[in-house]
């Protein structure tokens, strides 16, 4: 039983309904309209793990703070909110001293003031073992104008921001021992992964721009989050492998950029899909300062997720080779390039 | 370094402000006012950790589900706010099977269901070590009146709901192998312990009535709890034992009732402040249907909390000692009636 086959379950019995909830499970986050708001809450809640998902050698404190809230920023900007509030719940091992603590919170506080996040509150225990870190946030719609992974309609282009692969090339150096970076490449696919910053500003543009029809953040990578994104949808895709932006420097330390692309987790780039006949329009609209896109891919008729070399070659399946949080974990993973090989690793309880 | 301390340093850290935030760290909850509202919404963490705060042994994987929730849900209570939304993050070690899952959401359902609270969304990892469940729930006020820590005034009067020290005693029959009760006292006991009603209703009406002026909930103790409502209230306070409400039977397995009522964790009574000029009405109008109350002492304008066998005899300092989570766990833990004895923990990282 791997993660999305228990949010299917909860979700089947936890149907129970409320007039204020628009979104329930199943989304990048929760959507609610308290009564007579202005705008709808956005809310969403993500888990950090030492040894799952990430190893204390690998980050300072600050670093460790910083992705901690930006993998929540980053699912609120996939619903088009601006961030408000969070709370961080983080229980910690007896031999972290307050110095790693307060460096903890300057990461968090940095990201925090400069996407407008307000801390509101939180839990502290002490770890039996390892650094647990959770945090929840709660955004704003602009003009109540959520977008959701449901939708995209078949012909839709598929867009995406950033680069794709640079934080699984940045940790596929961790791997290797390569911790600090030796030129400018390496240093960058680092910090990808170190420090992602989520795109809220881009997200919320995207949702009051009225041309996305629906959009998810990358954390899984792009061959575990784009089916999720056609599976709300009720459509299929084709991805064109000469679109995406790979992270070409990646070669040099042996990983293969194509593979990174489309399996590697962590870019935190917003993946959506417009209507093809606004495809024009919106390009020109897209404002030059923002991060750049590409346009990767369509959503299609015919379910199942697909890949090709470019728009003439065959289409082959693109198997998920992404992570998933709940069967795998750093102290088993190889590095990303090579784990499409690893299999799927084993389910819960068995 | 303890939890307290903690709380000021970040309230200090993260004072950036917010015009729909009412009320930021320091509270059992936040309190926000999106733009618009018709009321405020209230929102709280609290995180459950394996050999920290229970153990697995001790509990079914509804009851741990059940109680996950109750804590949080015990938070809003406090605030005067009804369940609404809630979010769970669980990470579970790769032992813990579907059976184990679909137990644990059983108990959580139960509760959110009678509590009016829906599920709204989560995240799911594998845990290298422990079973981890971190709970955020969002809750309602009724009419704007939300009641905080900060409103009690010295010559108030100080009542608690239900019985106290009744969920220590059940800690202590754990302590001591007795995980099934083998009469009706120790299965209560047990009971309060392992799942604990939280006073959502009571917490809501008392919020309503305008009686109350200062409230919390009782988590780690009325020797923790009540000075931390001082402190936010500045005031001081005294507690007449001869009118707390003890939990008598605890005697049958060596347990003193008075010390478990002072210093035992986890009931989720409700403590709070009525101005004595309004007790009388405020008894005579407490609906007789809801958990008992009890007149269990005043604040006053002297600092420092104190209790006294009654209101003609010496007040004694009532020093704290009750459950910092952030400085004690289970496996160091005696049993809650001898917990006095063994100092007040070692600091974080030393």
């Amino acid at each position: 039983m791997d993660e999305n086959q228990i949010v299917r379950l909860l979700s089947a019995r936890f149907g129970a309904k409320s007039p204020s909830l628009l979104k329930g499970i199943g989304d990048d986050a929760a959507v609610l309209h308290p009564r007579g708001a202005r705008e709808y809450l956005v809310i969403t809640t993500d888990m950090l793990l030492e040894d799952v998902d990430f190893r204390r050698s690998w980050m300072t404190p600050a670093q460790l703070g910083h992705k901690s809230l930006a993998v929540n920023l980053s699912d609120l900007a996939a619903m088009g909110a601006m961030p408000r509030f969070f709370t961080v719940s983080l229980a910690l091992p007896q031999d972290v001293g307050i110095d790693w603590i307060a460096g903890f919170y300057r990461g968090i506080r940095a990201l925090a003031i400069r996407q407008g996040a307000v801390l509101i509150g939180g839990d502290l225990s002490r770890s039996p073992a390892g650094i647990q870190s959770v945090i929840t946030a709660i955004g704003e719609t602009s003009k109540r104008r959520p977008v959701y992974r449901s939708g995209g309609r078949p012909g839709d282009f598929l867009y995406v921001t950033g680069v794709l692969g640079r934080a699984a090339a940045g940790l596929s150096l961790l791997w290797r021992g390569r911790i600090h970076g030796e030129n400018a490449a390496e240093r960058k696919a680092l910090q990808s992964h170190r420090v992602p910053e989520p795109r809220c500003v881009v997200g919320t543009w995207l949702a009051r721009s009225r041309f996305v029809g629906c959009m998810i953040d990358l954390s899984d990578g792009l061959s575990m989050d784009l089916p999720r994104l056609c599976a709300a949808s009720g459509t299929g895709a084709e991805i064109w492998s000469d679109c995406l932006p790979v992270f070409s420097p990646a070669r040099r330390w042996q990983s293969d950029p194509l593979t990174l692309a489309l399996h590697g987790g962590e870019d935190f780039e917003l993946l959506f899909a417009v209507p093809s006949r606004k495809a024009a329009d919106f390009e020109k609209a897209y404002p030059p300062e923002f991060p750049p896109i590409s346009r990767i891919g369509r959503l299609r008729r015919e379910r199942g997720v697909f890949w090709s070399a470019g728009r003439a070659t065959p289409l082959r399946p693109l198997i998920p080779a992404g992570f998933d949080h709940f069967r795998s974990d750093l102290t088993k993973q190889v590095p990303q390039n090579t784990r499409k090989k690893t299999g799927r690793g084993s389910p819960v309880g068995h």
